[in-house]
């Protein structure tokens, strides 16, 4: 690990920086640079001024995202600031143009303040066809991703909270498969209800799951323990661990069909899932060491095991999800990102494993399998038109 | 002109945004995401965390500029919005790539309120090497410019005000040596004191002339007429017109070497020029139609004749000056963009015509003259060192 690192370091510091600006139209000529600007560009200018809906037609607006961080929740090195989240941000960027051909660019801001960001951010928005919310410390996320979803017309997401969600939930859709169980029949148990976390059960209660538990570091969820002053948890309580159950982790794995870890390592034991009901599902995603090893998922009985991690099996990676995301929200010139969008992405994903492939090693496509972000964004594109927040 | 203009509109449309993103690392096996992107991106993150000033070393920060506008004064068509204002924001941030070799992305901004616009571009500051503003509306302009330029450590730079002043400053000390006058004898009238006209009569200033006449809308400026409530103004009543006269724009060009023009078609007749000194200069650049045809200023006598415009000599274009001034700030991270580098940019691009090339007809270099970018950046890096405004 420490050779990928040092190996990371050199390979920015030669490359400069990981993204450029490159010309789609030629400047060699005298004729070039009237057509490109002035005075041929007045035109253009002339057309949004009258209609100001022609920004999609005549500029990168159709196709841009602003990846936008305030450094406070970078990978799991915490608040390190803007300049810091810098690699990341451009890292994603360049993720959005090679599996979603996407012209993203980093927009790293100096402000923790979420009034701020969220004024800054609706600023900005003209230049933009979408905006792609990352690492941002929860829970101060959910509130400016919420309130730009509101006040804005373009897709605004963040990609923290859905898009392991949408991963997560192609991979159990296919897990399930190869354990013969229904969505509606399992309990699962949640470890982490953090950004990630919390956004994971909404998603799978929407696809149908009816019992949820969920954990943090002061244990099960419960309804009585939180309030209006942590509305992230709180809105939890409205849709897990519904008759309030007192009971560690070990103890609500004992009903459980899956595990779902968005925490830290070594939070599940071998002893813990060989309580578990038969063929258990874990997905272990702590980064980058997951909350069990995988070896000792294996040999604890595990029927599917997916981590966060490209060195093994079922692979939870985000970038399976936002390039195709946000293509099909382009395409069709969505307004939002609606929660049936982030299910048609699911389901889309999931599709890409045929029954034929479908294995307890193979539940979910691999991040460079370049069938994803069309499969991805297909499903969103229509899903969109469907609910009618297209243009 | 029409045909340019149906010509433009069918580019940009066809062209789907004049610029993008592309990627400068490969993303094709597995291991080029670890270094990219998790894990191996970790390590640039934790080293910019240590020592902030890394993000030049390991991102694009190096070589990155935000060309921000609020679409308050966009070309000659005003204050026609942010969205409107994207494809010369677009066309700026291609003419910086092309000449320049700088990654430059448009900030079109939803908000015209000056404090807003100088809390906004802080607070991205963290992601750009420099900040190009453009299409500001005057006075709201320079104060954004100014605060910025105190409170940011990166190059602040409004070329409507600046990039126009140091082309018309090159181009003058060439025309001099055309008509063979020293720049302390001369005596110039500036039509037009906003954004450009203030800039260049500043720069003139500095560069030795001792007699400057500013003309506007309210005629003369004479230090009797403003106060601070026009501070734009009011700063040039110390360096101009220091005998305080009343007089016309005629009248004063009785006095006059050189005419520059930033304001509008036609306020510049055959007769006043035939009333000016031996071989007048006449810099004519409203746009798209000069204070005066150019026909008519050569029947006039006129000894050196300039325009904003690409079909006739001697085109004063700022894209001689911006690319050139940001890569030489760039290359040496310069601090701030000092008055010292704005003159050095202009004796840089006034040197790249030679003597022998010199003639009334060339006074200054092509704007597609591949020697201009390089040449401006050596003349201000060299410059910034030896100010000491170097990181």
């Amino acid at each position: 690990m420490s050779d990928i690192y040092q190996d990371a370091l050199k390979m920015h510091e030669q490359a400069k920086g990981k993204l450029e600006v490159q010309l789609k139209v030629p400047l060699n000529e005298s004729h070039d640079l009237s057509l490109a600007y002035t005075p041929g560009v007045a035109q253009p200018c002339r057309e949004i001024a009258k209609n100001k809906d022609d920004v999609y037609k005549y500029t990168w607006k159709q196709n841009s995202v602003a990846v936008v961080s305030d450094g406070t929740a970078v990978l799991g090195l915490g608040d390190i600031g803007p300049e810091a989240a810098m690699p990341v941000m451009e890292g994603k960027s360049i993720l959005f143009k090679k599996f979603g051909n996407i012209d993203a660019v980093p927009i790293c801001l100096d402000t923790k303040d979420p009034k701020e960001i969220i004024q800054i951010v609706k600023a900005i928005a003209p230049t933009f066809g979408g905006i792609n919310l990352e690492d941002i410390s929860a829970p101060r996320c959910v509130e400016i991703e919420r309130t730009l979803i509101k006040e804005l017309d373009i897709p605004v997401f963040h990609d923290d909270q859905h898009g392991t969600a949408i991963v997560v939930t192609a991979g159990l859709l296919n897990a399930l498969k190869v354990v013969d169980k229904n969505v509606e029949d399992i309990t699962v148990v949640v470890s982490g209800t953090g950004a990630a976390g919390s956004s994971i059960i909404k998603m799978i209660h929407s696809l149908g799951v009816k019992e949820i538990y969920g954990f943090n570091i002061n244990g099960i969820v419960t309804k009585e323990d939180y309030d209006q002053y942590d509305f992230l948890t709180q809105e939890l309580t409205e849709i897990t661990n519904r008759q309030m159950k007192r009971m560690s982790m070990a103890e609500a794995l004992k009903e459980a069909d899956v595990f779902i870890g968005v925490s830290a390592p070594d939070v599940l034991t071998k002893e813990m899932i060989k309580g578990m009901k038969k063929d258990p599902i874990v997905f272990a995603m702590a980064n980058p060491e997951p909350e069990i090893k995988y070896d000792d998922a294996i040999e604890a009985g595990v029927a599917v095991m997916g981590t966060g991690r490209s060195d093994y099996p079922n692979q939870i990676n985000n970038v399976l999800a936002f390039p195709g995301l946000f293509r099909g929200a382009l395409d069709v010139r969505a307004r939002q990102i609606t929660e049936g969008m982030k299910l048609a992405a699911s389901y889309g994903l999931a599709s890409l494993v045929s029954d034929e492939e479908l294995s307890s090693t193979y539940v979910i496509p691999d991040a460079l399998d370049p069938r994803v972000s069309e499969a991805v964004a297909k499903a969103v594109s229509q899903k969109a038109i469907e609910e009618g927040v297209t243009k």
